[in-house]
């Protein structure tokens, strides 16, 4: 494999995500149970998420290896990521000295991480995920930046091909629904890359005012015709965006135009009706499309009991894939 | 083993309690080393707790098995248990989802958990430790809800059979003390109910208004006489209640009458004087009575150094035969 | 080995430290890897420290152990350690007990504990620490006290000899810097005592009013007289200090003669100037002294970044060298 880190899926051949998935299909029969004996994974976490953390601790333990956590908000473990700073403020260490260090000791590093800029021209760069790949001379994989989480897709591209078979042509609708504290756009983006990357057909559905970023919308684009799929198309209406879907990813995320700013939550309560009802669900392909999330879910706000107790309902099988997609990259990685 | 889960000691046959502590004294002895390689147990904590952690994890790596803390008291991780409820508050996610995706990588489930409800008559139905017994198809254990601590009331049976060889017919006495910050009353309510088990005769020595629940006491009472001990008897006195003793197990909890509200502590603060003390040991049988407490324990408060640091002393005894209560019941639930 | 526990590093024979010395660098040379199979030891952390709890969990993983952190800094974990004490307040458990019932599970204890004393004299007695060992009766290893850091120390001596060969005759200065929040003296104490052992000239450098413990400094001198080198030389002027030396070991302390009072912090700040910059590093021997600090480092505040990122940086070695210290020092303590 030519590339050492993970940091977005799309940064790797098709090959290669094609290895990574059939991996991660054997590592869920059972067939693959070693494989990271001795191994030391260091999860750098920006904020505690003891789910996260759970997954790459089994990850690793499920092979002989072994995750330990450095937790980035404790008190006096700010990292500082700029240039030439004069570190005299609440910032302790400079994200090069911890990254060259984790590289003696650890096989590989895992950092969830966001930024701190209040501006998305900013922020969108995941500058402290690219300081840490360019200073550690270990495998580095990005569990889950501001822009991409790839283990997340590769969970999500397993459920897709495990639903539908082939996915090539297929329609997979990504639709926005309303959150009181959304996240940023990292698991729908990185979902409908990959569905792209599947040779789906892609509709993005949301209000106006939360676009995902252009340039990754103009990437989405971009794979999918090289993948045989169909360009993306946009609607803002809920309704009208599900009709043909075989598959509804729900997703909330925040406004990257308003990123930051205290006007997006005003803007974003007049779309609180967008959630995933019966008869909306009624309107997809058969009225039967696959209905996909990441857990957790708020119930009857993304999408209504009636769906997530139905035989539709994906999420919990992408939430296990998540397991297998990360222990098959944690082998690609960190293996021999 | 006809239950997969264990919610409460008195739900399982006596076959199968006796079974579970001769596999803790095996486990003790060092003659069971293995059992749960490749096995995950998720922890559940509503609240972090390093020693129970500490304890489950060890418990699971001296087995070879690995166990991994969700913790419910991040930001966002509450949890919602109610019916049709639209999820627009501050839990984000339902019981229900989390049970169905957990049990999809764990082996088992161990949860801490208190409830919410600010009610007697609620809190005691521990709803959302059943949430997760109904959700989740793989075996459940509690680890201490508001009613219930079956590892704690094993280790406690196992520490009673070495200190007295055969309980039956020996005078077990629960006994209140003042504390200024109570817990509910799992603990000595777990503690009665195994003694009773055991064929002990029962008395419950605590001030007007710390009754424990009525219906544990009339249980307590109905598995004594089962089991040829004798009935509950009640005393409001800490002096006379102690006559006799061949056990004290000393134990503050908070009033179930009273439970949440604010009068509580003046009630409660009338009785600062009931703590085990050596005039009050004197009294029990032979002035001799083995004595025990959750660790930890608060000194002089409870009770009296002389008495912690002397030979009839079992604290230590107890909190070290949690670890191996904890690894049967794992051996039992997870294991093959 | 004489001694069951690791409290300071002077404790311990030189052969002893000799041989803990060969076995780290065995262990980094990756010759030894088993040696704590079914081990478990139990990790005491004060204060959480997610970089602390990874070395060590590591190191126990690292050969076949496990590690367990027990978080005293939890609601309700404080510990009282005082004799005699009616224990109505915030702390709920006797340090004793706690210790006693640890040593019925863990195999050894580590214990990073700082005192809660405001005032010098009572502060460095570590009486926390030196309860625990005590009262528990299996290796207690002191992972950082407010007077000692013996692992530190330890991968600190590996550093020296790694970059000089023979320390011997060859002169170490220990110089401060400013820092706005700067830590107690155990770490600059410990490497100057463990330099000293190796036989090294001794130079400290620092303000007035940043003296190190007397009793400390008088034992440096007198540990490097022993062992060959010289007696402690005392400079207030960090140029002069900084001349001739074969090592500059950077480190920011707190005044043990303003401990605890406000007026600490004016003091300090009329010292900002103390950080090693490329003018002062030129006038150390041959103007390439090897730099030492502990990580993390404050760039540009107490050195500059030119030297942390040129040839004569040793800081990511002594990272490094902890974990295999540390290693070394479980093995010798809980070792068979």
């Amino acid at each position: 494999m030519g590339q050492p880190d993970l940091l977005a899926l799309e940064e790797w051949s098709d090959v290669d995500v094609d290895r990574l998935l059939s991996l991660a299909t054997r590592v869920k029969r059972g067939e693959v149970t070693r494989g990271l004996e001795g191994k030391v994974l260091a999860l750098l976490m920006a904020q505690r998420d003891s789910r996260a953390e759970a997954i790459a601790t089994t990850a690793m333990y499920l092979h002989g290896g072994h995750a330990t956590v450095l937790d980035l908000s404790e008190d006096g473990a700010a990292l500082e990521a700029g240039i030439g700073v004069r570190m005299d403020g609440s910032a302790r260490e400079h994200a090069k000295d911890l990254a060259r260090s984790l590289g003696r000791w650890a096989d590989g590093i895992a950092i969830r991480v966001l930024p701190r800029e209040r501006d998305w021209s900013l922020a969108r760069e995941d500058s402290l995920v690219k300081c840490f790949a360019d200073e550690v001379d270990k495998p580095v994989l990005n569990l889950g930046s501001i822009r991409r989480n790839p283990v997340q897709a590769l969970a999500d591209a397993m459920t897709l091909r495990e639903r539908l078979g082939d996915p090539q042509g297929k329609r997979f609708v990504l639709t926005w629904s309303w959150d009181p504290d959304p996240l940023p756009p990292a698991i729908p983006t990185s979902a409908a890359l990959v569905a792209a990357r599947l040779g789906m057909e892609i509709v993005i559905s949301r209000p106006e005012g939360f676009e995902l970023d252009p340039q990754d919308t103009a990437r989405i684009r971009k794979i999918a015709q090289h993948a045989g799929g169909e360009f993306v198309h946009i609607s803002e209406d809920p309704d009208d965006g599900l009709v043909g879907a075989d598959v509804v990813y729900v997703a909330s995320w925040g406004s990257v135009k308003l990123y930051g700013r205290p006007e997006e939550a005003e803007v974003r309560d007049q779309y609180r009706d967008w959630r995933l009802t019966p008869p909306r669900h009624r309107g997809t392909r058969g009225g039967k499309a696959v209905v996909m999330h990441r857990l957790p879910v708020r119930r009857n706000v993304a999408i209504d009991d009636e769906i997530l107790d139905g035989a539709e309902s994906a999420l919990v099988d992408q939430q296990e894939n998540v397991l297998h997609a990360h222990r098959a990259v944690l082998l690609e990685l960190l293996g021999r």
